[in-house]
């Protein structure tokens, strides 16, 4: 099945169109895997954030579509923490859940062949369902990716209006009464219109940040094959009204992702007290179920 | 010593302004270290790649500035490219080289930071001397790379110009009588203004295509203060000419990077008949010295 219809059914089989976001970060992990780590050594950390994860996807597959595993903390590791993302990925896709590698990675020709290869391809190490990829480098940075979604079935999520305050500087730049981040989302319309699935989406997605909803509102309109990932809920400043005019009539063609918000839930003052860090994946559990709650219209 | 005064010194020290990009593919490395995998593993590549990229360091090191690691290659083999990605890089620092790893990285915020401190950090798993950045996300998410450069007398290079035809889609968009890149590039001079060394250059890096020789003279005097990477030249089409304007007086300010043109120099008809597979090492060699003799002016 289409990458693009994947996600439709993993969002109508779950009811929720949240997507948890796997950061792992030395500091916030919860205290018992924290304290598992005696020497601080690269393969330590990637075994804690190993466990992290798989423990966090334990929690809510089946409560929500997707995860998006954050290549640069795995990265950060070294190689034992490239070894961790691809066993995070490959427990995500078991336990049902489609994945979103989060990399924004992006080159020119035979070079993203290989990135696309790489993370999508048909023996890639990682095997994800997805990548995220930067346009800086235009449209024939983009082929090989979407390429490689014909081929495999893949998708991808281009960047186009990201959630930071300097994400402007670039993308909201004016030329004939067109921005560069709606250029961006023309050229995301084109690669989709002639693959389009059954679900009325394509391959190639976008990213939107919830922190701009009336441009977010805008390219729903505008780009309506693209499944938009949303960042920025929650920890970021976006809420729920923000970010649910990213949806179609029937309620897809977005996800919305939660990073700390979720992982990091036993942080959070109301369930640090109900739970502790010793009860961190029920704060998991509670924050995806409020989160669920929050986008449920 | 900074980042930036290192590279001048590099380049005094070899006589050189070239760039030697290490690009392995499975498909063109040398038909002896083709043979050396057997079984198709991982593991295989990954040794033949480090092999590969390590006796092109012997032939280069002395006579080049500076190599410049794919990472997307490495990347593509899954966590033992990674391994073999960091051993090249130690390898070559070891033989006074300095290192660019192309990645062309970026996220916001902490995300960012994580891959400045994977790539760049004090306990970074590969220690590489400078990475490539994507500016798209604009100037937030430059700093924490930028505050990397000031911690660890690193370098950055940031996407200006792209050397590939669809470069111009989001790059050469007019905003006010400025083009996207043009903005890039005073970003670059901001960053720089406060950062500059002995040598006259900032830690702020640019890339900027060999296949746009106008843009790279105008971009060579609008960024007095950033060392400029300049890729395509060779195979990409690139001449001497175009790229000798990315120069300052001093024939300081800007490295040409040329990966295949001499990685793969053995495949080349007036090397193939030389020196065939068995020595392809030797064709590296005339490879790099017939590129320095044509950047020398």
């Amino acid at each position: 099945m289409l990458f693009a219809d994947r996600l439709a059914l993993a969002v109508r089989k779950s009811g929720s169109i949240t997507c948890v976001g796997l950061d792992p970060r030395k500091a916030q992990l919860p205290a018992p895997l924290r304290d598992s780590v005696v020497n601080d050594s690269a393969d330590e950390w990637a075994a804690a954030y190993t466990q992290f994860c798989t423990e966090i996807i334990d929690v809510v597959a089946g409560k929500v579509a997707c995860v998006k595993p954050q290549a640069a903390f795995f990265e950060q590791l070294g190689p034992a923490g490239m070894v961790a993302l691809g066993q995070v990925i490959q427990y995500a896709k078991k336990a049902g859940l489609l994945v979103i590698t989060d990399g924004k990675r992006n080159d020119i020709g035979s070079t993203a062949t290989a990135y696309a290869d790489g993370y999508l391809g048909e023996t890639s190490p990682w095997g994800s369902d997805s990548l995220t990829v930067s346009p800086y480098l235009g449209e024939d940075s983009l082929e090989p990716f979407v390429d490689m979604c014909d081929k495999r079935a893949a998708g991808i999520f281009v960047l186009v209006k990201t959630s930071n305050p300097g994400g402007g500087l670039l993308q909201d730049r004016v030329t004939d009464g067109q921005t560069v981040y709606q250029r961006v989302a023309e050229l995301v319309t084109e690669f989709n219109s002639s693959r389009l699935g059954e679900s009325g989406y394509g391959p190639v997605g976008t990213v939107v940040g919830a922190t701009y909803p009336e441009q977010l509102a805008k390219l729903r309109q505008a780009m309506p094959g693209s499944w938009i990932l949303v960042p920025g809920f929650g920890a970021q400043g976006g809420g729920a009204a923000d970010v649910l005019v990213g949806l179609d009539e029937d309620g897809l063609g977005a996800v919305v992702n939660s990073s700390r918000h979720i992982i990091f839930a036993h942080a959070r003052e109301e369930y640090r007290q109900r739970f502790g860090d010793a009860r961190w994946q029920d704060a998991v559990a509670e924050a995806t179920t409020e989160m669920n709650a929050q986008l449920r219209r």
